[in-house]
């Protein structure tokens, strides 16, 4: 058994911090899924999550981890054979990519260099050049969370506009939903695929995808196999407050505390206050004389930094380091950049003492294994956290209607 | 917002109840699911539900509900136009009869009254019928839950072992696993469903899949398109005590819980319990002068009981009466029975003296609902409680390693 | 350890079932007792106690037993060789005299055979007596949890006003507060006694004091010694929302809970489910042809209800077949008449069919006992519960502010 | 209501930061404590702070603050009248001497600077000159929480013995238990005082006595009115496992937890951390150029740092700043030096990143506050926790039994 002396520090990109507030909600007693008290919390956390997603639109929620809801967004709208265009930010890229392969559709998947975002100018090629329309579906990633760089969804769906192609525009939003600015509808987003253990802040088991009324025309019409992921049950049966199934009660109990959480603090703030904790973990980066994975400038992750090893020393050894001195976590490096790369995440529940604890457990443990830096990367946070212009306020009073 | 004074009855047949320890257990900071601390908990709850099935080979979780489980049983070991047998014991072999279809399975579905097991005559002829095996799998639901009507798996497999059939012998199990004995092994079963919320004591959002050999040789060869679902993948990296994804670390936190307190109690005795209740609500409800839904000797589920309301009297009236004046949920009755038959779920966390609050809430529901009955069920039931023979400790005094 | 399954039934009269809500309220981080988000937590509960105690008076809220609180009332408004008027109404007026005793008090006690509240014309007797008024301090218990007798304080109050004895008016309600109804102020009482385990649905480990101007004038006055249990720092602290020493955070959050959900039920709604409690477990214990230890008629309490034994039989052995059979708890006899009365709680978090539970799992004790009695008990109580004129709902809505 | 994005930083002395194990232990269904499965965890809890205390006599667990548990220690040993040598060290010496004046003792009060333990050559020179003995205790504050100054109570001890002294030698230790070495039998204490919601890393609301045989003989003697904190009663029901009144059944689940918690760590590593986040801290003060309250080499608290604000600049002011940009309680100065000192607590469940994120929120704190300093706190507080002879394993291997 481990043994925590005061609180781990759980710094991966998901899942993140769970609120005491969100495990409490959650740890009460079941009930009855077909019941009039049940109803009413299944209607609230439907409203919620279309409020979350900002669209009037339905959304879907799954029993799942996210690769469920990335397999719901495919088996709704696409058929075997079926074109789509991806582009490889990342690892969750490629993986969403080998998902597609295994529903036999036909990829196109943009190579990349795992340190920007999706490539415009190529989708944009891409799609101009498909006079016939093959492309059904573009499916980009919001945040790539491997590699911590982000892709705007709007240039996507500007992109598509311009070149008017009437292709689905797919978006991974998993661990951006909550931590950055989304918007289903205004950005016009066909199919929107989420989780419930990143800028939720609940635990994971919940996949989410948010739909436009076109994908749901589209799914109308699919004559694709699938039942559990099915959209068309569901949307129906939701209007009386429930599921088909039996549904993940407890979370969804979670679910409507966190969005409660989110909308106490307003999302706005939400989303400031990650873009803070990002500019600071960048500065720390930047003072320990180490790199960014991501290069794009203006594409940084609000959500998490991937920072890049020096040469020849082995990121997993540093996080093994980190975790035995300072019971804290850190993201591996995945696939390709595994062992190249660690992961910051400053994700959902968080503070700016968290981060500087944080911080200073990864600057401690720099030294400890031995990895070249320079020192001053904590100093440069506090730099960036105690600036008059990005402090707000840590606490905030809110009204509960 | 619901008031309640008092502790909710829920004696729907699941979710069931929660205990204290399974919540408390849950209600857990979440952790990095690829650190060691968590492999140790992915190892032990693998483990645990190997003991719980009865089996040596490798159980597969998921993030979902217990229909997720139906569609893996089907994706993993069969393709479009395989010809299956299932028997329509009742609403629940209905729904996977339905999640074969949308797969294009070519069903064979031996008709039912829904008030017996399935009919094992008309399942041996067809196997003996079947020189050329044609039939890919036998699908049949253990404890049909909304019938209470129990199928023993052994006399299937003891069937296709009779006619030498290889067909896979796929089991629901999903109101059974926990409740009433169960050997994936030693019952020669092929695939074993099961699901988190009724004998497993948690709140849903898991789903399982127990395995043979034979169905993992099956599924290898097997082409239908899966990803979510498919068994290899996970199977592999279990081997690690992990997932190929974010599993839903909070609810293994739980399961883990839940597995200890089963087999604090000891799985025989757990089943004993079930048994003494199911005898006892059947005495209750033979004493009322109404009869139960199943209406096969030895079949009666030990988890549920499921009535017949007289000619005349709307089950889901009665259902509202006990909820509004009595904070009672009861099971309604499904699909062709709605209205017609409500179920006394006394499955999960549970003992005498919640049985008796259960049955009294009928009773003295009967009455409000002015549903014609004898009174004296609530009495009947406490003879059976009361017997010698049949009293077991409410309490057992446990060693923990 | 000891293994449950299902619930423990515990229905001893206090410490009584703590609600979940209230629990996971106090399942929260501590926090700085001497902050801004602890003193609204602090005014609200002294507001909360207030309207509980129906005084606008101060409540004094300890970190202790209630036998603290009956401390509390002593040292501040009496000094030793003070007379005061005691009535023996069972186990808990013999223990607040002997603290009486301890602190030194010329204590006349009146007696009592334990199965009535206290002599009122005795008491009306002594005061008319006592023309020198040298009688400082009447003191009664409300709800004697030892006999379930109710001893009204109005009517003491009545026999003060009558007389126009300037006693002071003390009342220990630990057991009736929340249960029964109370009134500090019109009923004219000067000092209050009660504790979190009864009817406010608490864990143990608060006591209160509620007072009037006139017992405060006197606290203000008296010389003797004490510190801990001193009113008037408290209640000069008290104004800013926290106390003059750390007081109990957690058990503090969860009382603000537990008044909450008090009052979302209504406290008349409260008081009328205790009665109607009461009136189905007496109705049990005469159709088993036992006696109440309570013979008063009108007395009986709506917070429990004790039960004599037949001559001969063991209530504590009784009560132990009962725990190892059926996992209930019930109260022990107390001092004279233990071995001679089990007491049966049904006072708190508690509705319809945790008491048909409760009666069910004593009708069976009393029968594997080998107790004599008829059978019968919970038939009768269902009539009760049952009847139109007593059915309040058992679920209600409320609106939260 | 406050809104929390991200923990909160607890950094006051006390209460401390609950760890989740202890309050989900708490988080259970009280229970009948006078049954068997109560008297289990009343023996539990009885031994288990015998080894806290480090003592085989008794100990005495109160529902109350800390300052009953002074109080208590008090009104069992000594009477009105009685002589007692106490020593000035802070605040808590003077509140613990005002509850001796209350209760008429005729204390010699020596005085102090706030700035250092116990004057031990004063304490000598008082001792030696009562050769009547009528010096019936010393009364001294371990951990003075007000300071951050320690006062050795084995150094008392020795002086005790070298004048040969027959006083009893009290010893508040409510926020050095568990915290800091101590030992209660091999140190010769008479009593211990303590409290739950320091190092025990419990909510407040239980207070302890630890006694010395002589202690208890001293009390069976002593004439002084004194009933709930009485030790006689306490102590011979205890031997059942049970209280002479309702104990905080929870708080004591609560208070098992965090022992075996505390065990499992060991206590000794416990007290090395404790050391180490001290030295951590003050290398930071030291750094900004600020300095400690407490200026007695060698008496530095390892459970918190008091430090002193420069002259002109409030130290409620900074606390505020600090708490509305960082989310962070520190400690307040307290009485004469109120607005001149604030305190880091670094006390109970706490590790090296939870202190870093204290001290760069102190550091960003100061800064935001203009109070005068120099930057590098942080920085010299990471060398610190990162020099190879200080680094502890955050993280140890436990088994359990």
């Amino acid at each position: 058994m481990t043994v925590h002396s005061g609180r781990h520090f759980l710094q991966i990109p998901g899942p993140t911090n769970v609120p005491d507030r969100v495990l409490r909600a959650m740890d009460m007693p079941t009930m009855d899924h077909r019941g009039p008290e049940f109803a009413e919390i299944g209607h609230a956390v439907l409203a919620a999550m279309q409020r979350v997603f900002r669209t009037k639109q339905p959304v879907i929620i799954y029993p799942s981890s996210g690769t469920g809801a990335w397999e719901a967004a495919i088996v709704n709208t696409l058929a075997p054979g079926d074109k789509v265009l991806m582009a490889e930010t990342g690892q969750f890229a490629v993986l969403w990519h080998g998902i597609a392969e295994k529903f036999k559709l036909d990829v196109d998947f943009l190579p990349g260099d795992w340190r920007h975002g999706a490539d415009l100018e190529q989708i944009e090629a891409r799609l101009s050049a498909d006079r016939h329309h093959k492309i059904k579906a573009v499916m980009i990633v919001h945040n790539e969370t491997s590699t911590a760089c982000v892709t705007h969804p709007l240039e996507v769906r500007n992109i598509l506009d311009r070149v008017k192609h009437p292709a689905l525009l797919m978006v991974d939003t998993i661990s951006g939903l909550g931590s950055l600015e989304y918007e289903h509808d205004a950005w016009g987003i066909d199919v929107s695929v989420a989780g419930s253990q990143k800028g939720l802040m609940l635990p994971p088991g919940l996949g989410f995808n948010a739909v436009s009324e076109k994908a749901l025309a589209v799914a109308r019409a699919n004559p694709a196999m699938r039942s559990y992921w099915d959209w068309q049950e569901v949307i129906a049966i939701n209007k009386a407050g429930t599921w088909p199934y039996t549904p993940a009660t407890n979370l969804l109990f979670g679910l409507k505390e966190a969005v409660a959480m989110l909308e106490e603090e307003g999302l706005e703030n939400v989303f400031t206050r990650h873009k803070r904790h990002s500019a600071a973990t960048r500065a720390a980066v930047k003072a320990w004389g180490l790199e960014t994975q991501c290069q794009e400038q203006g594409a940084h992750s609000p959500a998490l930094t991937a920072v890049v090893m020096p040469e020849g020393h082995d990121a997993d050894n540093f996080r093994k380091v980190v975790l035995e001195n300072f019971d804290m976590s850190l993201g591996t490096g995945l696939n390709k950049i595994k062992g190249k790369v660690f992961r910051i995440g400053h994700i959902g529940h968080f503070n700016d003492l968290m981060l500087m604890g944080t911080l200073a457990g990864v600057e401690m443990g720099l030294d400890l294994a031995k990895v070249p830096h320079r020192s001053g990367g904590v100093a440069a946070a506090m730099e960036v956290l105690k600036r008059r212009d990005v402090v707000s306020m840590a606490k905030s009073k809110a009204a509960v209607a």
